[in-house]
């Protein structure tokens, strides 16, 4: 299933005991409707506060619903700030985790001076600042690649290999102070998208410089000085499977919100 | 000055003891920072949960503070769901809610098949529909001119004369299963434009013909079986006054969303 969900009163995806998460709220519904227990997997976590227009999940059923059954009794049953928004059958072998083979996110930010109070929960707004473009772009062009990422990771994560291959950076001009980062790589470290993004805003800011990224990039450590940037500007886009397209007739990623009207 | 603001999490604009509303935040904001207790008159109140694109609201103060100061000093107090989007010296005796010769709302619906979970607290979300245009807009274009509203009117308003005049009143398809009316009139009855809309949804689905609101508009009485839109798809748009424009340099109202994308 493809899931598109709000994460502003989430603590993420992640069941944890006492704490509203996507996946509990998932599995409650599936669980009854189904009648069985059910193990849901995801592509990955998302923190809390972090959207999603694109996750992944799967689990395995004995139930013979059909599957537009199931869906229409999926969303009428979710909280309204979740949505399956595809459900297909796949094969049995399928894990949504173990099979990701790319993943992308996106990052909304607006630098301009007319404050967006519908967006405020959607976009990241660092306050009225112009963008130096060549500067933005020469850093995100240093991440492409596979590199060692420990550097741009947070702790308290169980990974142990850090090289993660960045197949996609860019940064786009949406016009009117509207700014998104697309970011797709073969997986990510805990927080690494955020704190990519914040060394690259720190550098815009001018308290880096881009040699600093450079040498961070070069010497695999956790710096302290690191700005991790908010999760509400950050959303799971896509994930995808080489031979599974969960995706099919849903319609591009793309900004819940009109960049042209601020 | 001219507010913008998120209704979802007020009990709508009036002060209202216990209750959290806008205009109390704007009031405990102001009597702070101009040092003095502030008498904020506003164009009329809003319902809980309706929003503000466009509110136009006044004071007077002794305070010598040049504007701009006032201006980011207001932004910069307020909660993230309130913004001061103009502030300009008014005649002294400027009155919001006595000078306004017009105002106008605009109400958002989106009947589609893909429930849009960014905008679930912005706009009327009632299910798939496919909507009757030619039978739309005659129901729309019953209402244009002047006429006794207290058939769209809920009681618990102290208005005394129910004649209104509604100079345009119009629906637009935005695709994507969006659309949005737009209403202008010299004033509105409590709730009148959510019972307006609500009469004519109920004809779209059938529960009503075109007869019986012509009916409701010539006999002036308040049926039991009446539906009232739901307040959060509804924005307050613009205020005109005849010797003033409080939205000179502020952009056209606009839908914070992009209807492209669902």
């Amino acid at each position: 299933m493809v899931i598109e969900y709000d994460g502003t009163n989430y603590a993420g995806w992640q069941i944890q005991p006492g704490r509203r998460n996507v996946q509990a709220c998932l599995v409650d519904v599936l669980s009854t409707i189904l009648n069985h227990p059910v193990n849901l997997r995801a592509s990955g976590r998302t923190d809390a506060g972090v959207h999603a227009l694109g996750q992944v999940a799967n689990c395995k059923t004995t139930s013979s619903l059909p599957l537009p059954i199931l869906f229409r009794a999926l969303n009428a049953n979710l909280p309204d700030d979740i949505r399956v928004i595809n459900l297909l059958e796949a094969p049995f072998s399928f894990d949504a985790r173990k099979d990701a083979k790319k993943k992308q996110y996106m990052y909304w930010i607006y630098c301009g001076s007319h404050f967006p109070v519908f967006l405020r929960h959607y976009v990241y707004c660092p306050g009225d600042f112009t963008i130096n473009w060549p500067l933005l772009r020469e850093c995100v062009q240093l991440f492409v690649g596979t590199h060692d990422f420990t550097s741009f990771s947070a702790s308290g994560s169980s990974a142990v290999n850090m090289i993660r291959e960045i197949s996609r950076f860019e940064a786009k001009d949406y016009g009117s102070g509207f700014l998104a980062f697309t970011v797709e790589g073969n997986g990510f470290l805990y927080k690494m998208v955020r704190l990519l993004l914040g060394e690259i805003w720190m550098v815009q800011i001018g308290k880096k410089r881009i040699d600093d990224l450079r040498w961070a990039l070069k010497h695999h450590q956790r710096e302290k000085n690191r700005l991790c940037l908010p999760p509400h500007g950050l959303y799971l886009t896509r994930v995808n499977y080489p031979d599974l397209d969960p995706f099919q007739g849903v319609p591009d990623p793309a900004f819940p919100f009109q960049p042209s009207l601020f």
